[in-house]
């Protein structure tokens, strides 16, 4: 086989930017907001939709929204497992636009440069967008993709609320979403094999001046919610020995939080307090409750678990010393995984056919791949991101390495779709 | 004169029941929730004019909805500086039922009491409901008694803004209240007196087994809104020596602003975080951006203002070594003011008649009162509260301890309306 498929990035590009304005961040493009199940997601959705059926895909749109655009020609046996690839659109507020988008308009892509070049799968090769990635609606990641992968049943999906407290499977139906939960899951067989192009969101590749990035491994994030409750009050009302103040004692806590994790024996490990609600809120009221949400993430799970024990441990002596009560739930705290050898070798030998250099790492952030990886071989391509910033209006990532990563993603897809 | 006020307290309690079921809060009373402008404060409105106009008192609304009702029979001299009381209605979010209120109606019932009694005051006599005591809504306390006294210009007062961006002018016109701003300020013989019953919202008159507090000064309270400025991106990107996390920066500051407070030379002096908003808050976001406010009072306005100094300075050494911008604005930073001789030998001589143990002290809250007494000689009396409890839904005060209060000013405000 001597592919050399051609990316049209300037219709790539434009496509990126038609999907950036589609947003709700009161800033243009590149400021993208886009919270799954929203009318502006649902406008994305049939933007997509709209370029799947001009490329000729059959798309499917399962109960929860996830959304399979698959090409089958003649060549390929339809009942075959299938190569996937894919990523999301949902955007947190105030991200960027290159988060998610380049691994689905870029598998769109990649599909297309492969028609062009008249190449003939033996497989159907899909190209998928997943629900819900980012937690902002429902507090945890990946729904859709936890959800095809069957680690998280209908039962706990329905347990998901939103902050109107309105619950995942009321709102998903109300933007148009039917069906039944339990059809989500899809089969062991249904993928011969997965990978995914994604922005690295962090700055190795650049530093390295490497254009391609293989995942060996996706690292294992935990999130949680701490609840802390000590005692209101009139600003002006109670002296400082007589105070329970949650907000001091969250304070103390996320201070403490950055400690343990500058001092963790892995360097990998990062701890991030992204959301804190102080109530009452007000500005001469002693906060009597806070809720404030910790990810932790690692490469080395083990090292993971204790610092979240030690942090704890922690509260729970601060906690006591202050006055205040604080408990924590897990939302979620999932194992790492593993990329699958094959996958690896595939885009390996899609690098070497495209000269383009590549270096082996270790994904910290969180994709739909570590669950795609529970169902099938999985592999994950990076391209480098301007200085590793992402989920900021600033994340870029340039033409040529959009372009790179489309290409290593077109050959890598071949290859998988070729036996 | 021989004045024994009998106090509907029965009457007085239902009517504060009543009030505090006109809330915006999802509990049921004793939590209340009453922002200004809301329809839920203009029905609290509505409520206390029809009290008003069935004690056959004259109602004056002012151009920012400053309600003054007016009692001026035969034997008072119509154009004589009036004897003013009163308090406010607004009550922060999940606050209690008796902060503010027992003024308002306590006032009125005041007055109803010596109308009962065939008191002929010679002068009028005045309860009024100040508009935005708390500063819930447009971030300034006692927005209604400063533009009364001059404090605040109709200049500045139209460049509050509240959460949505509306300015205060808007704000108003919406709720229905029109007229010139310019007319709001008072003229500086306006009140021949000014007194106002309040709730203690601390711990001094139970410890101390006292019925009533006369009130010799009201301390001087200073608010500032700290803005971080860090930088954002992904939870999973950024390795923690990288980070410039805002929510780290602020949660430092916190907790050095409450070590400062602790170690104050001043044990009066308290320091209160109150609000903290985290942009752009999502559980797998650094945080680029916090707000926050600070409210800090003290008895000792120097002390108040060197520990301002010293938190400002620190927040700037901080800001350098962890590389985020951290700028303050001072929202307020008033004088304290000190009661009026006069006003304060009135309320001992009404304790005294009504047989009430009285207990000279400071006022460490916020009140409107502060600000009244830059317009007229000025005094308030206190009852005690629950635990000191107050911006609270279990904030207290017995129904004897509210009778007794309302007793003691009706005496004030005769003392006060008979030369």
């Amino acid at each position: 086989m001597s592919l050399e498929p051609t990316i049209e990035t300037d219709r790539l590009l434009d496509e990126l930017q038609q999907l950036a304005a589609i947003s709700d961040c009161p800033e243009p493009p590149p400021a993208v907001t886009r919270v799954v199940f929203t009318e502006t997601d649902l406008k994305a959705r049939a933007y997509l939709q709209g370029l799947y059926e001009d490329a000729g895909l059959t798309v499917r749109v399962d109960p929860i929204g996830n959304t399979f655009a698959r090409w089958c020609p003649p060549s390929a046996d339809a009942d075959a497992p299938a190569v996937g690839t894919g990523s999301h659109c949902d955007a947190i507020p105030h991200a960027g636009m290159y988060d998610g988008t380049v691994g689905v308009l870029g598998g769109l892509e990649a599909i297309r440069a492969l028609q062009r070049e008249g190449f003939e799968p033996k497989r159907p090769i899909e190209v998928v967008m997943f629900t819900s990635e980012e937690p902002t609606r429902f507090g945890i990641g990946c729904s859709g993709s936890r959800a095809i992968a069957g680690v998280l049943s209908p039962e706990d999906l329905v347990k998901l609320t939103d902050d109107d407290g309105d619950d995942f499977d009321t709102v998903r139906q109300r933007a148009g979403f039917t069906g039944d939960l339990a059809d989500v899951k899809l089969a062991e067989d249904h993928y011969h094999a997965w990978t995914e192009l994604h922005i690295e969101q962090g700055p190795k590749l650049e530093k390295q001046n490497m254009p391609i990035g293989i995942v060996m491994g996706i690292a294992a994030p935990a999130t949680f919610v701490f609840h802390v409750t000590g005692e209101g009050g009139h600003a002006g009302g109670v002296l400082m020995p007589e105070r329970k103040d949650a907000l001091c004692a969250a304070a103390e806590a996320i201070h403490s939080i950055e400690q343990f994790a500058r001092s963790s024996p892995s360097p990998d490990l990062v701890a991030t307090v992204g959301e804190l609600d102080v109530f009452p809120g007000a500005v001469n009221s002693i906060p009597s409750k806070v809720r404030f949400t910790l990810d932790l993430r690692d490469t080395d799970a083990d090292n993971r678990d204790q610092i979240a024990q030690a942090i704890h441990e922690d509260c729970n002596e601060m906690g006591l010393r202050r006055g205040v009560t604080i408990t924590s739930e897990t939302l979620n705290a999932d194992p790492p995984a593993a990329c699958d050898k094959a996958v690896i070798d595939a885009i390996e030998k899609a690098c070497n056919d495209a000269d383009l250099r590549w270096w082996k790492m270790v994904s910290r952030a969180y994709h739909d791949s570590l669950f795609m990886a529970r169902l099938a071989p999985t592999g994950m391509i990076f391209i480098p991101c301007r200085d590793g910033v992402s989920h900021r209006p600033d994340e870029f990532s340039s033409p040529n390495e959009i372009s790179a990563g489309v290409e290593v993603l077109a050959l890598t897809l071949a290859e998988l779709a070729s036996s």
